[in-house]
């Protein structure tokens, strides 16, 4: 029997508490936490936790709390919604529980994890929420968030991820950000954040609020700015359907338009590979590498928009977002050892360029802005992948227009100057598009190479000048597209020295490191969720008074109290 | 003998590596690391550390490596450069030894070092030098960086603050930030982010950068924007004394000015008690509670600006700003145990108006203009701060003006509604001036007014238009002014179960909760430094990998190799 969220264990290893290998593949037929109901243009997103349906042993999902397993499937939902309900405008958060609307993280499961897999949970969970305020702000599906009972820690965090959120006024129901006072951590995931900056709630009041363990209910949580209404119990339902219907009413989706569905991916797990229709992933466990190779397209653009439509997920762009999401997912959480990701891609870039162009002209058609929006977030995903990324742009490589991104976001790129010895393929290059201007901002809402010029605004118009030219070895390195070029004599050299470096260091340096190096200029609510605020979580998650056998964390439910060192750092 | 940076210990505690009670207050006579040397419009600061100068025992300060006592004679050079000597328009840092320029902190140190102390370490550097950059920016008395020897780690940090970065070209000198490769911690004293934001260094050249040990010298820093330019060993000294002039000539700096000494403090401690002139310091050990109280002017303002150059160290807002400052390094580095801070005010609010005003029309002279950016940096050091600040709004205080601004820094502000039982002053106020709309902005670059109420600029002009007009209880909660407003009658009570609640918590918790809510809209690169990669910094600064019995940064100089978990997080 296949449970959500779950393979069958591929390693087994008594040290760790998370020890099955962790799926992100689900869809809703398989979903044990979650329902979609669909009324014309709104949806209902229910949340109605199996509380046996945890992750893995030793904890109930009790209250609506919920663990990794639970946000994979609310991510699936939310990006099925967007590609398989096109006529959903407004989609409507509630809880399928009375007198509860959600408990947050499960504090037994935190308790038991690892620190890695209590990172990666919030990583992964940090994303959903942003992937929730992509869909309202570009694909107006907007969501709405119904509190119909407590909304507590992360379940208050899942409601400030929406557009407008409602609160039940039955005099018992409140939003609250227990952490600090019941567990020793911080509202990790985006909490912080989005009450001070997205919410912009008064930060003597933000203290006050996050003190409190039983939160905020009625007018005050209004007053507050924590919640856009109250609204009595007696008039709930019909109040959150007028509204959900008002703000479906101004979305600019179109009428009439036919969801495709988002078909179970190509997959095949067979000992250190991870081979999907486009994308291959090896693992190199002696070295500490693993290789991601990305395939161009196999076929031509499409005739026209609806062709596009009928491949659904056989369309490339579509095809390879999703491979390399699911790659990049299960390294994250399944790969921890993996310290460096080598990045290849394979193909033909001028067929890169064209599906990109096609993209660019049909941006008008709802299906194809899902797509370059959901690119959006695959890359997003690498930028805060804590390994260090590699890309190899070799001949026969394809590292052109969107696949080029994938250079722009490795930390390092090393380029083959010339051709190898016995390979009659052309020489490899880099090839920029459209796409490398402006269709994928970063976090920072920059494009990657305005990140990477920000020194050098020249160079950015210099590199648009060369639009659709395959810019090979030097010249790449002297446009600084590339950190190095390299002979086919040297490169092999080079790279294994590289890589013997690299995977010396401190993995935790490494990811520091890299969290500061790629992202440079401004930050944004985004950026400082995953800067500021997950960083001080992740020290707060190593901190004997989280996490020690007398820390919040450990003895929460025990029914004794914590003992806290008192020095202040 | 009294020992620069020390003070006889104050309490022994074998289980503490760093005992002693650290004092910031110093004076050029007693420096053991550090020389000015004038030379009409240009001051050399010359870095000569004592290597036996260390602030506790246990390591030696070689290759002028530093401490806090060594930074803490930079800080005092930095900060009387700009009082007591007016005439100097750039300041060269160089090193008196030959061969090397600064190899960073001294590693055996933050080996040795308590979690606490290095990250108070970290702190007060960053601090100094962002006071450098403060002082090149507005007192147009700039930083130049003749670099003649290795700059490794914070060595390079501290040139990244300059404005103006030469490096001898002599084959064996160059820039490093070394950290990652061999400490497994981060360049963390600003030197990622400066790297990335203030030099803008392509990511992955910094990438590349930040793994080489024995970093970049020659053309190549300069192309790579580490530096500004390199200087043929043959025409060093010339060329660095032409820059400094060239540098000098562009300031704004008045001709002919005298400076003001900055004196050594009226300050006495006994006990649990730091009393100052207008500061006093009383500790509550039992209840981990502070009070910190500071008094307004007890003299008129001024008759003229020559009269308050008489003053000097006496002028009122001087003195406080001097009194302020060393109470909260005092607390931070000694009181560690203490949670909690109390700010009250004792005088006459018209008082403080009067000389906010006097500054304001005097902003021309360069002491009144160097008074307000002082000011600015000790409200900056209490935004960083990390310890729970409540502001007690009482009769008789004067939280007015630049007063004021520490009721908007505090987390929370409590106000007495009317007056006390048996108390004939008048109620408490708040009274806004024109100091809070402008002259004190944030690290992030806003007002305290303007982050307070991101999400209602209405309340700013509403404010505005108050300025002047003494607001008490219940109209500074309306006007979101404050947190709360008790009367008599509730005061005790509430303030007492609020105390007893706060330091119930974890330290932990409330400092990364404290560093995420003060700090809402935009960052900049200094909230970078203090968020994004000190939080990540404290994050390596507890993993095993750096600090463990086989961490890189307990092994350093043992001959052994560190032994890393390879999980990447």
């Amino acid at each position: 029997m296949h449970k959500t969220g779950r393979r069958p264990p591929a390693t087994f290893d008594p040290a760790l508490t998370i020890m099955q290998t962790i799926d992100f593949q689900t869809e809703p037929s398989r979903y044990r936490h979650w329902r979609i109901e669909c009324d014309g243009d709104v949806a209902y997103l229910i949340m109605d936790v199996d509380q046996a349906g945890g992750l893995t042993e030793g904890y109930e999902l009790k209250l609506n709390s919920y663990d990794l397993g639970v946000d994979i499937e609310l991510n699936d939902a939310v990006q099925r919604l967007r590609f398989e309900h096109p006529e959903v405008r407004a989609v409507v958060i509630k809880s399928g529980k009375d007198n509860v609307f959600c408990a947050g993280a499960n504090i037994r499961m935190l308790g038991k994890s690892t620190h890695g897999h209590k990172v990666n949970f919030c990583k992964f969970t940090n994303e959903t929420r942003l992937a929730i305020e992509d869909a309202s702000e570009n694909s107006k599906q907007t969501y709405v968030c119904a509190i119909n009972g407590n909304a507590a820690g992360g379940g208050y965090e899942l409601a400030l991820a929406t557009d407008h959120i409602m609160l039940v006024d039955d005099r018992r129901s409140a939003v609250a950000l227990p952490e600090t006072p019941l567990l020793a951590v911080l509202p990790g995931t985006g909490g912080l954040t989005r009450v001070t900056d997205k919410r912009k709630v008064r930060r003597d009041r933000a203290d006050v609020f996050c003190s409190i363990e039983e939160g905020i209910r009625g007018a005050k949580a209004v007053e507050w700015r924590l919640v856009d209404e109250v609204v009595p119990n007696s008039k709930w339902k019909e109040t959150v359907a007028a509204r959900a219907k008002e703000i479906a009413a101004r979305s600019d989706r179109p009428t009439n338009a036919k969801g495709i569905a988002l078909t179970p991916l190509d997959r095949k797990i067979a000992g250190d590979r991870v081979s999907y229709s486009h994308v291959d992933v090896e693992v190199d466990r002696a070295r500490g590498l693993v290789t991601i190779t990305v395939r161009g397209p196999a076929q031509a653009v499409p005739a026209s928009v609806e062709a596009a439509h009928a491949l659904g997920a056989k369309f490339w762009p579509l095809t390879v977002a999703r491979e390399l999401e699911d790659a990049i997912l299960h390294l994250r959480a399944n790969e921890a050892a993996i310290g460096v990701v080598l990045l290849r891609t394979d193909g033909n870039a001028q067929a890169v360029l064209e599906h990109d162009d096609f993209l660019a002209k049909a941006d008008g058609d709802w299906l194809m802005r899902e797509i370059r929006h959901y690119l959006k977030r695959v890359l997003k995903r690498v930028d805060v992948t804590p390994r260090s990324f590699i890309a190899l742009i070799e001949p026969g490589s394809c590292f052109a227009g969107t696949l080029a991104e994938l250079a722009f976001a490795a930390d390092r790129s090393l380029m083959l100057v010339g051709t190898r010895e016995g390979d009659n393929r052309k020489p490899a290059a880099i090839t920029l598009g459209q796409a490398n201007f402006g269709c994928y901002p970063m976090g920072n809402g920059l494009t990657r190479l305005a990140t990477r010029f920000l020194g050098e605004p020249d160079t950015i118009s210099n590199a648009k000048s060369k639009i659709g030219e395959p810019i090979e070895g030097e010249a790449a390195a002297e446009l600084g597209l590339v950190t190095a070029a390299y002979e086919d004599f040297d490169w092999d050299d080079e790279l294994r020295v590289m890589l013997e470096e690299r995977t010396s260091f401190s993995p935790d340096a490494m990811t520091g490191m890299e969290a500061n190096l790629r992202f440079a200029g401004p930050e944004t609510m985004e950026t400082k969720i995953f800067g500021r605020l997950t960083a001080w979580q992740n020290w707060i998650f190593q901190r004997p008074n989280a996490i020690g056998e007398q820390g919040a964390l450990k003895l929460y439910g025990s029914g004794v109290s914590p003992t806290f060192a008192k020095e202040r750092v």
